[in-house]
């Protein structure tokens, strides 16, 4: 037998007083109860319950979060539209197929799989369940996973559309990622990623465009930073100048640590694999060399000029008009051990001891994997989460993004209140956000609302407004107050001299 | 022993002509071979490697699919903003014990569950895994599931933030939802809700504030609607007054369907229950009552007596001014068995044949499933995919929307490259999106991949135009040519003259 309350009126009864109560109707399946009670509308919670949690390595956003987050996101959106790279989608969910083998075995582990749905573990081989082995059994029970980077998303979309696109093909994107990463402080399991790639031409103006897209964009944040660049050929060329070609990877893992274990370190751990002093002061006179000419004359390897000649009609390419934020050419950049093939970029902010906010390069075959070969492809990617972390530790957002609401009508009179009412359509009507305390509550209680709540400004509507078409305004930081007509109201915030 | 071709210069040299080749480095691990190729750029896709599928009821968005959404999104974002709707996120990951149990059987089934990582099969019961019983060990290998909706993450949100929120508490949110349902023509696993709700406040200024908020967006949209509404309190008093109490969900689902099967088939299936004509006849009379003082007359019902109450002062709320749309008190809407408790709204478009693209309605335990009671909610939704739909059918993106992209400059000589990049940088400077194409190619060529991406005007620029400081502007859907200063074409694509 179940115990149903009618789900019309179903006010918080078990916190209610009861005050009376009657059977409706009774049968063998159900009894409807009218249970009459003085509801409250306290808030309790009810220990009983288990109080809900998130996943780890996730996060709610609450209002403020999001509008600073916007901030930056609508200024990178804007840059991207200005450059011309069309915003496109993927869905969060991808095949495993498309997904896995493309991030090394350590991605395979990070990624999240999504179970099938249904009876899954129909048709799995015994042998596999019967071992517990978990890994054998991920293929058979999952054949979904969820995006792990935009860029592996970005080469099957491009096979997957390539009748729809022309090439070069621009594109950005700005969507969250999933990696099962153990969460830290500032690391965390759902993350924004936000890209902006050509794929498809393999003309060195767009690594020029694309230095001067992070410089719009970063001069706009206000975040003064530091764009290093190199390009892995010039990298290669140095290795292979020092005649330790034939260990290039391993070299280059060792110099990518330089910022991280200084010289001294990176030259102990040449020295510890053997490599020849020879070989290791070519390496470092090259890599600190500032000149390009200089380089060049000490260049002895032609993948190394070709470098250096690309390096060159960039830098070609940006001559037009001056930069706002520092470009420096760093023949230490290394970038990982990475895809990149060409020019590589890294972006890192003045005035705090973070890593880089954002990072990119030339990979000449973004969508082999995918079997279109030929695709050459560069992009730079904006660490978004490390952006907004830097923004706050700087105090760099707007105070028009930091600070709270805009304004709040306060009705303190029942008659006024569709008085009340008429001026919140008509702010509305002229584009001015705003919003009415839904009751005649007392002034008290609406302030105080106002303040937790962050509105800077009150418009408050009584008898004595109302008879006069007024509303008396009432600045939340100062305190002051003054009686102004709804049409001044109206042009004082629309002239942003409230 | 593995392959290895260095990745630095890794053209797609399987397709190439091998010119040359040489082994640099052998050893026990891994062999370094230098080939000398002739590189090709053709795109061809290799039929030996899997080509790469999405899994279904997913899609991609391709950048003109994304301007028409983002001018949909924009719109309702807006006025989220103007009536103070403020957006919050919540993770697409929730906990399975979040998410499980609130959306019924169906519902449970429907959900995406993540696998978890790791070996998750270890300490699984041996029995259930011996039964290969698919269900029962959900729980042991999953404990995240995917956002089914954007409700119950709020509700989850409300009760984990209550320390730093205020009620009432006015949010938005615009986020994808996965669901397992079988794909078909306008129905996805992956597809974005977009809601708007108060939290905390029974005050009935909100219902009509929403009322307003879905004719401003529907107004900016362009799309003409009938906005339908009805309290559950009156549809609950017109049974209760037809003597149907005891069969209250049952009657509420039959009603429900008087849209598809008409009047006489709801009447059939209600005769076919065995209820007497008498109470047959009383609830039509009071379901097709187009007058709210007649109804309060044969309304026999506490509930629906203050169901009509609470419509009357929801359209006091609404006499301040007009509306755009049409408002239509509907004494037939249901909205399913929902959890709905007061009023109730559902939008429709004009000119189309399409289910409904918005619904809401008030509820009175939002968070109580989280152990927060007192809680009373309304809110709206906006049904984005199926606005996609009617937009389209209907044609109802702007001109500046639905086509292509702006301009393209076009250098045909390679001295005046650096100029045309120029040029580049002070239409962006001017805030005006463009593009370059990125190399100097026949007239030809460029003009034909202006006219496949969809440019609108493309700037030509070679030794002619250089000398003068101007470009040949031309105009890709007549064909026009003209010769303008940089400066006049500035100002006109400023002035939309263009």
């Amino acid at each position: 037998m179940i115990l149903y309350v009618t789900n019309i009126y179903n006010y918080p009864f078990i916190q209610g007083k009861i005050r009376d109560s009657s059977i409706l109707l009774e049968n063998n399946r159900q009894i409807w109860v009218f249970i009459n009670i003085r509801p409250t509308f306290e808030v309790k919670l009810n220990t009983n319950i288990l109080k809900p949690t998130l996943p780890k390595g996730t996060r709610d956003f609450l209002p403020l979060d999001i509008k600073k987050r916007d901030f930056i996101f609508t200024t990178i959106r804007h840059h991207f539209k200005l450059f011309g790279y069309d915003a496109i989608e993927t869905p969060a969910m991808e095949s495993l197929e498309t997904l896995m083998g493309k991030y090394g075995d350590e991605g395979d582990r990070l990624l999240f799989k999504i179970l099938n749905n249904g009876d899954y573990l129909q048709g799995v081989s015994d042998d596999l369940i019967e071992r517990k082995d978990s890994q054998g059994l991920i293929r058979q029970i999952s054949k979904r996973g969820l995006r792990y980077d935009l860029t592996v998303p970005f080469a099957r979309f491009i096979v997957m559309n390539r009748q729809n696109i022309k090439f070069p093909f621009k594109r950005s994107a700005i969507q969250p990622v999933w990696r099962a990463d153990k969460p830290q402080k500032g690391r965390y399991q759902e993350f924004y990623q936000c890209d902006a790639d050509v794929a498809g031409s393999s003309s060195l103006y767009y690594e020029a465009e694309l230095i001067r897209l992070y410089d719009g964009v970063f001069k706009a944040l206000n975040v003064p930073v530091v764009i290093r660049w190199n390009n892995r050929k010039v990298l290669y060329g140095i290795i292979e100048t020092a005649g330790l070609v034939d260990e290039f990877q391993l070299v280059t893992v060792v110099i990518d640590k330089l910022d991280k274990i200084g010289k001294e370190g990176v030259k102990a751990e040449l020295m510890a694999k053997n490599f020849s002093e020879d070989s290791i002061n070519i390496l470092f006179d090259m890599i600190e060399c500032n000149h390009l000419e200089e380089l060049m004359i000490s260049m002895k390897s032609e993948t190394g000029l070709k470098g250096i000649e690309e390096i060159k009609e960039v830098m070609r390419h940006l001559e037009s008009s001056p930069m706002h934020n520092m470009l420096k050419l760093d023949a230490t950049l290394a970038r990982g051990l990475g895809y990149y093939t060409g020019c590589i970029f890294e972006v890192n902010a003045f005035g705090v001891n973070m890593g880089s906010i954002g990072g990119g390069g030339r990979y000449d075959n973004l969508t082999e994997i995918f079997g279109l070969k030929g695709v050459s492809g560069v992009g730079i990617s904006f660490g978004v989460e490390r952006i907004y972390d830097v923004m706050n530790e700087l105090q760099l957002f707007p105070k028009e993004v930091s600070q709270g609401k805009g304004i709040l009508i306060s009705c303190i009179d029942t008659e006024s209140f569709p008085y009340s009412i008429q001026i919140v359509d008509q702010l509305r009507s002229n584009n001015i956000a705003c919003e009415l305390y839904p009751e005649v509550a007392k002034l008290q209680k609406q302030m105080s609302f106002a303040n937790e709540s962050g509105f800077l400004r009150v418009a408050l509507v009584g008898d004595n407004e109302r008879s006069q078409g007024k509303v008396t305004l009432k600045n939340m930081e100062t305190g002051n107050q003054e009686m102004v007509t709804v049409e001044e109201l109206i042009s004082r915030i629309k002239e942003h001299s409230l």
